[in-house]
């Protein structure tokens, strides 16, 4: 299994890329990981961490596209950045998938651009893991900022790919999908949602009908489905939600009491989570947050390895026949 | 100031909407306080809650109007519903408000038959109140799901609104206005967000720009707009997040300090908010949550209050002047 890390995308790049890859190279020792970046920044960092395992290599990329910078306008000037050559690695069937913490604009069009869609796939879609109350207390939902200007058929298109993808990586046979929406009934919602709810319907996924932001996270659902505009406006609320709320618990508890405050806290860090699959394209791109730390990036890595042995992009192939 | 009561709307009426109401005129002498209902049940209620003010009165109403009708086809077929009556009362000049926490559909299309629209008004909307950390500790989101299908110009008339009432509810000069959508830059978001932007600007509320769930909830604004598809989703995942946390910190603290558990969970109910307007109606309509206690309705009463004596329609109509 051989990853690649853009190790110059994120927040706290490169240190915490290359600490959260010798920390998943140290736990798997079947993972083969390669760090795309600049190879003097790269080195420096290795250096500081012990020994390092054999099955970390460094490819050389000058360039780095930042948070700030135009996405496709970034990746036409810069051909040789980090985020392109980690994606080129996976294009030449020279590793299995890229781990992006940079950019998520220039993440999703480099990854369009370079690995092309798979069969049948209009448009791909981020599907985001977050804390919820079901067996497994995660769920995911897609898409989460790719395509805001969604049509009835992507939503479908999303419900089978996040289907097949929980399915692969978290081993829930036919997880329960919802389409995020207002009120319970189907008549509730836009004609997007509802035109999208008739297709969910005909397709062969365990469609579950309308989930609301209780249900969410509550534990009605493993896959919710929404447009990128609402996907990412949700995922942004609920962080400010947990932001406000846990800062209140660490005023009233963390003082007294750190080690309690931390424990709550953890169990909502999406470092847990390990990072977002963009669904949808010929090859495995895991797309983190910005402020991934090493433990994140360790995480994704593993999450990555495990989409790729569970052969995430054949069962999506398989699932989306008769619904391109 | 006289406010209507549908004593028999939410979830645990006739008890906590009575409850309620003696105890809002119990605060404040000024108020004549209506329960619109069925007499022996609200009689039966107020019988247990010991000596009642005289400011409290009690209007006939045989009908009920609950949550599982559809909202139009109950409003037809029940005149006699005690939100119908309500709102009458309203409408005939004999009440300056109504409390409304039955179905929010039958509450919002009553309202919108009853007493129409302000002039110049396009969508009514509702301002949902949420905890916040700017110097209020409160902003509200406009709307909450009256209108899920909006166009540009009602984003606009919501921003103008939605700020006018702010501004003479909470007495804050100028309330900061965001427009909810995906990305900081104004050429992020959908057509619906980026048209109404245009539209916002060119009002004279103290227009932010867009703005994300993070800074919803942290501070960055005292009003938000959204569509009703959008707002309503928002909200109800933030309430799905909060009751996850909350969940969790039980767990944790709650069973070794239950005062400390109860300080955390009471700064985050809607309780203490009061309640929710309809803006744009001709009338002052307080929409609140169907779980409503006795402490919610009180506030919202007094919300209520405050929005008649502070003239919020009169300014809603002079501020959509122009932007019509």
């Amino acid at each position: 299994m051989r990853i690649a890390v853009d190790a110059m995308g994120g927040d706290h790049a490169p240190r915490e890329l290359v600490a959260g890859a010798v920390d998943a190279a140290r736990k798997d020792s079947a993972l083969e990981i390669t760090l795309v970046g600049r190879e003097a920044d790269i080195q420096s960092e290795l250096d500081q961490l012990g020994e390092i395992p054999a099955s970390i290599s460094i490819v050389h990329a000058t360039e780095v596209i930042s948070m700030e910078d135009k996405p496709v306008e970034a990746l036409k000037k810069r051909p040789d950045s980090s985020i392109l050559r980690a994606l080129g690695l996976v294009a030449a069937g020279e590793a299995d998938a890229v781990i992006a913490a940079g950019s998520t604009g220039a993440a999703v069009a480099a990854a369009t651009m370079c690995l092309k869609r798979l069969p049948g796939v209009r448009r791909p879609g981020i599907a985001v893991p977050f804390p919820a109350r079901n067996e497994k207390g995660v769920a995911i939902l897609v898409d989460a900022g790719a395509n805001p200007n969604c049509r009835p058929h992507h939503l479908m298109q999303y419900a089978v790919m996040g289907s097949n993808y929980f399915q692969s990586v978290w081993g829930v046979e036919k997880p329960r999908v919802g389409l995020v929406s207002i009120g319970e009934e189907e008549t509730k919602g836009t004609s997007l949602t509802q035109e999208a709810a008739v297709k969910i319907r005909a397709t062969d996924v365990n469609y579950v009908g309308n989930v609301e932001g209780r249900g969410l996270f509550g534990g009605d659902i493993e896959v919710a489905v929404a447009d990128g505009f609402v996907g990412n406006i949700i995922l942004k609320a609920a962080e400010g939600v947990a932001e406000l709320l846990l800062g209140r618990v660490k005023k009233v508890v963390g003082e007294n009491d750190p080690k309690t405050f931390l424990s709550i806290a953890k169990s909502f860090d999406y470092a847990n989570f390990g990072g977002a699959p963009l669904l949808g394209v010929d090859g495995t791109v895991i797309v983190c947050h910005g402020r991934s730390d090493r433990r994140a990036i360790s995480n994704a890595i593993l999450v990555a390895a495990r989409a790729v042995a569970g052969h995430v992009n054949e069962h999506i192939v398989a699932g989306l026949a008769g619904n391109e």
